[in-house]
């Protein structure tokens, strides 16, 4: 049986803080024409609203730690602001958008971050995608929007990373789609030299991924994003795009493709 | 054909208040075996959130009014994180709820209040409800849970009436359902005395309502819930009961119950 082509596009903070970029990703994102599924990131309004609520960012050794005061501001406005504004905006332009958190017809199931060195506080590992009940809802035309917001089907709500969701969505529905994974943010792709914003590296295979990292090429921001690719890659997802905002209207060449092989 | 029985709920401001009334309350329902829809209002957090940012309520001639910063303090708390909390629970308890905002699958579509004496800023009417896309959801055993946010199909989002959405939902769903309407609050009943908390009148027709509203026996605050009430029974909803958490577990025989004759 031939799958139908599902596109699962994740896009980061910088263009969701930038009110008119995103309203021309979204443009972008609604006039693609095969069952897309979109996952964003936070942005920084969380920690405006933290600043404006006089929450202290907690960190410890230098990472930022989901405290119970820090989650119900990510739940507040990845869950509620962002994501219910970017379905406002993406029904205006006919896409019949339905934002969802994980824990939204238990689509997104996730564990708490078991306490190894650092505790990371309310911060959500995914263990399962309803991959079954995101289906139905492409089959009847919707659009699923997903918020970096996972549960633990406790009661629990978590704070997970959106490129990992995005991710671990790409498997999941690549039971039943043809699954593309384009990972959407401020760069062209994957630099060879991030003083040139054009040094583009197109295409990266496994080999040259670790020839990449283990000389060091690769900056250490990028490799957690390129781990969770390959492991799409390697867990049957068809194909994985990294680049800007042009990289879904496909007008635009200069991109990073991974591939198995 | 004979229409399958649904029962819808709104829960108001004092149960979200209260988180072990809370919970108590999403047992009750969880364990609710027909298909169900849960409304629910806002509660204090919006105000206690909106202060701990130093945001001042605005308000004309004594009324609440949505300005932009209000809509975004609502936006959250209510579509964020109450809506993603409640869906958390019941997804803990079993009851495979789904969090929507009215932009979400455009499931409750509104106009922003037409000015007349008080501009009420992002304040929403009901125009439809895409009662369709509920009995898919319902249909899958999934149980809707809304917040009071609707949209304009404009990239607008609006501030609703909990009780508003409610009753226009019923009524929509009443297309396809059998459906019982309960509004749950901290009251018994409607009380024929506010002082005797016992006073609960367990029947008011259509004639009977008008006799206690002219009769000035119902409160002001109530005038609203039961216009709402009565407008749902004129236009097919088949049962409407008005009641404290106890209401839905059918233990308690003190409630209101409205009927048109």
């Amino acid at each position: 049986m031939i799958k139908q082509k599902l596109k699962i596009v994740k896009i980061g903070g910088n263009i969701i803080n930038d009110e008119a970029s995103l309203y021309s990703f979204l443009k972008d994102f609604a006039d693609l024409k095969s069952p897309k599924i979109l996952v964003h990131g936070g942005g920084k309004r969380a920690n405006e609203i933290s600043e404006a609520m006089g929450l202290q960012p907690k960190t410890i050794a230098g990472r930022r730690v989901t405290d119970e005061a820090t989650l119900e501001v990510v739940t507040m406005v990845y869950a509620g602001l962002l994501n219910k504004m970017i379905t406002a905006q993406l029904q205006k332009l006919d896409c019949n958008a339905l934002g969802l958190s994980g824990a939204d017809a238990n689509c997104i199931m996730a564990h708490k971050r078991i306490v190894a060195e650092v505790d990371y506080g309310f911060a959500g590992d995914v263990d399962a995608v309803n991959a079954k009940f995101i289906a139905l809802l492409l089959q009847n035309k919707v659009t699923p929007v997903f918020c970096a917001i996972t549960h633990d089907k406790n009661g629990q709500l978590l704070n997970t990373n959106a490129d990992t969701i995005a991710s671990e969505m790409a498997i999941a529905m690549s039971n039943f789609y043809e699954v593309e994974l384009n990972y959407v943010f401020e760069l062209k792709g994957v630099l060879e030299n991030m003083a040139d914003k054009n040094s583009v590296i197109q295409h990266i295979n496994l080999k040259k991924y670790e020839q990449l990292t283990e000389g060091g090429i690769i900056s250490e921001g990028m490799i957690p994003k390129l781990h969770n690719c390959f492991n799409a890659l390697k867990k049957g997802v068809q194909k994985v795009n990294i680049g800007d905002a042009s990289l879904i209207k496909n007008t635009n060449n200069l991109f990073t493709t991974l591939s198995l092989k």
